[in-house]
Order: C-alpha cells, then sequence, then structure tokens
C-alpha cells in the first residue's frame, strides 16, 4: 500500500482537502534504472502553492490527477547505486513510497543533524536564505536588514546569518508568540508583529536609521510598508511572496518612483538557478548548528493525511517553524 | 538686466508660468573667487519637476522664490582661471547671466560638437543612457532592448548604443512622425506608438522573443505593458518615470511576483552617482557622432521667457528631440 496526496483539481484561493486528495495506492514495485525509497518526511513549502497552478512560471504547474511534487528524506529500500536503509533526500513526492533516478538523490549524514533538517535549516530554505544574504542582497556591517516571516524556515535562517554579518536585523512575524521566539531565541535585535496596528510606524521606530537590505519573501502590506521606509540605495531579494498565493488576481505592487529617488536595486532569484548552494550550505549550516550559531525550529505534523490541512495553514502562518510532515 | 525664471509657487500637476514666473532683474556684477557667464543655452529636462516638488528625493528642491536650478552653455564674461569669451557648462540656473565657483564649470569644446550638443547627446542625458546601458542594464549581442521617449535626449542615444552592442532593439514614441524618426534615423529596428491602441499586442509582436533589457524612463501605462513581456532573468534600468512626473497621488505598480518568477533585476540609478561618465561620455560620444555612428535631433526654442511653456510641453511629449531654450 502506497498513501498517497494527488493535486485532484486546481485550488481557487486556500488549497481544500477537495483539492488535494489522500488515497492509498497500490504499493510500488522497483522499476529498473530506478531507486525505490521509502520516505519519512516530507517538506511542506509556500513554492508548492504556484505549482497547483496553471500559469506561466519557472517550472510547469503539476498536472492534475497526478501526486503532489515534494521534496523528502527517508530510506533506500532498492536501487542501483544505494544501498538499503540509506538515508536520502530527494523530489519524491508527497508518498509514502516514491522512485527517482540515483542522479536524482542526495545521501544525508543523520549523523550530524536530523534527518528532517535536510529539508528545512540544512535544505532548500536554508539555502534560499544563503543565497539570498551572501550573493543577491548583501548587507554590510552597520546597516539594517529586515525579513518578513521571521520564525519561518528561509526568514529564521537569513535573519540570523544578516546578524553574523554585522547587521541590525529586524524581523516581521505573525503573533506574540513567534515575535517572542525571533528576538530571543533567534536573537534578532527587534521583532514587529504585523497582525498588530501601525505596522509603518512600528518598523519605523525599529529602524531608526531606515532599511538597508530587505529580504522579501511575503509581498502584500508588509512590502509595501517596508518600501516605503527604504534607503537610498537599498537592496530588496525577492524570493517569495506567500501572502499573495491565493489571490485570484495580483494585487498592484507599490510605485516604482522610490526605484529612481532611492537608486534601489532589486532582484529576484530561485535557489534552483544556484545549483552550487545545494552543495556548500548544508556543511556551513551544520557547522554553525554545532557552533551553536544557528538555531532552528520545526513543526512536525504526523501523518501525510494531514499534508492538505497543514499546508492550508502554511499559507496563513498558521506554522511554527519549518513545517515538516512525518510519514507513518 | 538679467532675465530669469523663478519658481514663485509649487506647481500642482503641469508647471504653469503662475508657477514659473519670467522677471528681469538687474545685471549681476562679478563675486570674488566666483565666476560669471554669459548663458548661450539652456537645458530643460524632465528631472526638473522634481525639484518643484517638496518631497523627499535625491536632493533637495529648488525653494520658492528662487531662481530654477538648471545646466547651462555659456561665455565666461569674467573670474577666476577662465578667460573671457570661453566657452563652458555648469548649473547656472534658468537665466541669461549666472555664476559658479570655478570648480563647478566645465570647458567645452566647440570645435568638437555645436555648443548646445553638450547639454544633450554628449550632457547629462547622453552621460545618462551611456551609464545605463553599460553598467546598470547591459543588454547581450542578440538580446531584445526595450526603450521608451525613444526620440527623445536620453532614449535615442541608449537605444543607438545598444543597437552598437548587438541587440535587437525596438523603440517606444509618441506619434507617427517620432517613431518614423527613430526607425529611419536612428536605425532601431522598431518603433511603436504608445498612443495606439493594442500596445501590449504591438510590443508582443515587435518583440517575438520577448524583452530581456528595458530601459525605463517613462513609468505609467507603457512600464505595465513592458512587465508582461520581460523574459525570465530580464535587466530594467530606471532612470526616470516622466508620464508621472505631474501625478498627484503615485499610482500603483505593476505587481512584483513577476520579480520573484521571471528572476527580474530592477535597478534604478541616477547619473550623477556615476561622475566618470561625465569625464568619459563627452570624448566618446564625440568621436561616435563624428563616425556617424551616433545621431541626434535638437528641438531648440527661441527666448528664454518661452522656458515655462516648453517645459509643460516636455512632461507631454510635445518636443521632438532633445529640448534646449537658445538665450537671446
Amino acid at each position: 500500500m502506497n498513501q498517497q496526496i494527488k493535486l485532484q483539481r486546481r485550488p481557487s484561493g486556500i488549497p481544500t482537502k477537495e483539492d488535494l486528495v489522500y488515497q492509498e495506492a497500490a504499493a510500488p514495485k522497483p522499476e529498473p534504472g530506478s531507486v525505490l525509497v521509502r520516505n519519512r518526511y516530507l517538506s511542506l513549502d509556500p513554492y508548492m502553492r504556484g505549482r497547483m497552478t496553471d500559469t506561466k512560471s519557472y517550472v510547469p504547474p503539476v498536472a492534475v490527477g497526478s501526486v503532489m511534487e515534494g521534496e523528502c528524506v527517508g530510506q533506500v529500500i532498492s536501487g542501483p547505486g544505494f544501498k538499503e536503509g540509506e538515508w536520502v533526500k530527494g523530489m519524491l513526492g508527497w508518498q509514502q513510497f516514491g522512485s527517482a533516478p540515483p542522479s536524482g538523490l542526495t545521501r544525508i549524514d543523520i549523523g550530524a543533524a536530523p534527518a528532517s533538517a535536510y529539508l528545512g535549516v540544512l535544505g532548500m530554505p536554508g539555502a534560499t536564505a544563503w543565497i539570498g544574504c551572501t550573493e543577491i542582497a548583501v548587507v554590510k556591517p552597520g546597516e539594517t536588514f529586515v525579513v518578513a516571516a521571521a520564525s519561518g524556515a528561509v526568514g529564521a535562517v537569513a535573519g540570523q546569518l544578516a546578524k553574523h554579518m554585522g547587521a541590525r536585523v529586524v524581523g516581521i512575524a505573525g503573533g506574540a508568540e513567534k515575535c517572542a521566539y525571533v528576538k530571543k531565541e533567534l536573537g534578532f535585535d527587534e521583532c514587529i508583529d504585523h497582525r498588530e496596528k501601525d505596522l509603518g510606524d512600528k518598523l519605523k521606530a525599529a529602524c531608526p536609521r531606515g532599511i538597508d537590505v530587505y529580504y522579501e519573501n511575503v509581498g502584500g502590506k508588509v512590502q509595501g510598508a517596508v518600501f516605503a521606509q527604504l534607503n537610498d540605495f537599498a537592496r530588496v531579494a525577492f524570493c517569495g511572496m506567500v501572502a499573495e498565493y491565493n489571490d485570484k488576481e495580483p494585487a498592484p505592487g507599490p510605485n516604482l518612483m522610490s526605484v529612481v529617488k532611492k537608486r534601489l536595486h532589486l532582484q529576484g532569484f530561485i535557489v534552483s538557478d544556484h545549483p552550487a548552494a545545494f552543495r556548500s550550505w548544508p556543511e556551513i549550516g551544520a557547522r554553525l548548528i554545532a557552533e551553536k550559531k544557528l538555531k532552528y525550529r520545526e513543526d512536525i505534523v504526523k501523518g501525510l493525511r494531514n499534508a492538505p490541512d497543514a499546508f492550508a495553514g502554511l499559507l496563513q502562518g498558521k506554522n511554527f517553524g519549518k513545517l515538516v510532515i512525518e510519514i507513518d
């Protein structure tokens, strides 16, 4: 038997269990040339919302009726080049058993960090933060760095890296509990609750010398508030806009006159365009964790059948830390 | 007697003759340490609209009651370090006689090009095009380059430079006459009239492989149409948004999700941040003109008292070529 979640229809707004349908299929058999893996953890990430929609993007959407795409860590059952029981990571889908060509799998060292960490802090979200902070929008010592979704998988790493790079770091998160975690545990200088009133005023107070670098991963009203406080020559790294992923029509963006007046530098990026980061980051990140210079938090939900609800919650900021499904 | 135009009040929308007031003051006397110049040509440029408004920008606005700031070419009357009659360029204001410290003046070679050319093709607008094309958003051979206000002082140079850099070059201009000039005289591959219907469709037809570099100097509806056709990894150099300079409230901009999806690179710049261009460009530009690789057109209006109307026309695209006032 193979537990699976299929994309049964394209969602409108927040995906529901009618869009993402749980089913049990026959257990898969090993196929020649391919490695069969028993998935143990599935990563749920905001980018997946884009995969459910049939609009032009950097990769084609998941076909209706197919198993949802997603990254998993798991243990090899059989296949060329791997031993039974080896831990690997790959795009194995929202399912209990997945298969991939040997080139599509990476071995992970569960002695250096727990298996689930390879989906978050040491995986794609961590590498996204690493590239954004070290290549796309590099913050200088003494500058002010702002990141939204600051307790999330990407934001938490980005802010901690910016702190190590000598910046004043201000996070934005949803709710008092997340803000307390961001300040006390992650060591940001300030964290603002975007659910409270007067976001602009609070941001101004937290950034008395304005904002030099903004790590953009939410869009929406936070984007507008941050843009108003950007300094001359500020840089913005765009890796996502999760607050807008469920909009049926794109909302207007900020007027771009400030791009001229302030000589702003806005750059979008996608971590898969930077494959070197997937090789360098897990080792660097694991070392920072061992040295207690990088903290992380996971929100582990048990049971694949709970993935659709957990994913809907992720798009609404209900998770607290990197959202991972533990597959029974 | 000294003819002058003063900023009498801050304009709302297009500046009028009540905002920009012509007057005749007493002829100025030479001051110690300062060079007195008889201005011959005054440059009128879109950026001046920003100087009339009291909002935060890269330089403070002109004070109400002061002579409008502007660049002129003229001949020295007297002053330290210069001979009488020498041709110079400097920020001498909208007036017949202006003065500046010696360090604020640059000698111009009217043997290499007419004096007025140092305000346009070889001056600030030409240098702006040079920096935008060679440093901010560099086009590669075989790529598609789009520039709006294509018959204007900046756009005409930017498009010709992009053509020399091996790109397919598409201009956008207002009216059939300007479009014909841009194609036939300046040698762009295509030019689209933004006053006609279906700008988006015409742009798509003119850019069958999409747009790789957009040189942004107008904003407004043209910006939206171009953004929809940008390719993955496209670059946008922002040097101005003249279509919006008279707006009382900033209009919303394009939704920025495409910055992520297409990994766009948007960069604002101001030529004064690149002082080296003011040294290198006049010589390079003069050589290109001599080799007939760079064409330019001037729209010379006689009489300083006509400057306010001419400036209002500039903001509405009524000029055809670089707008210059010939001072009587």
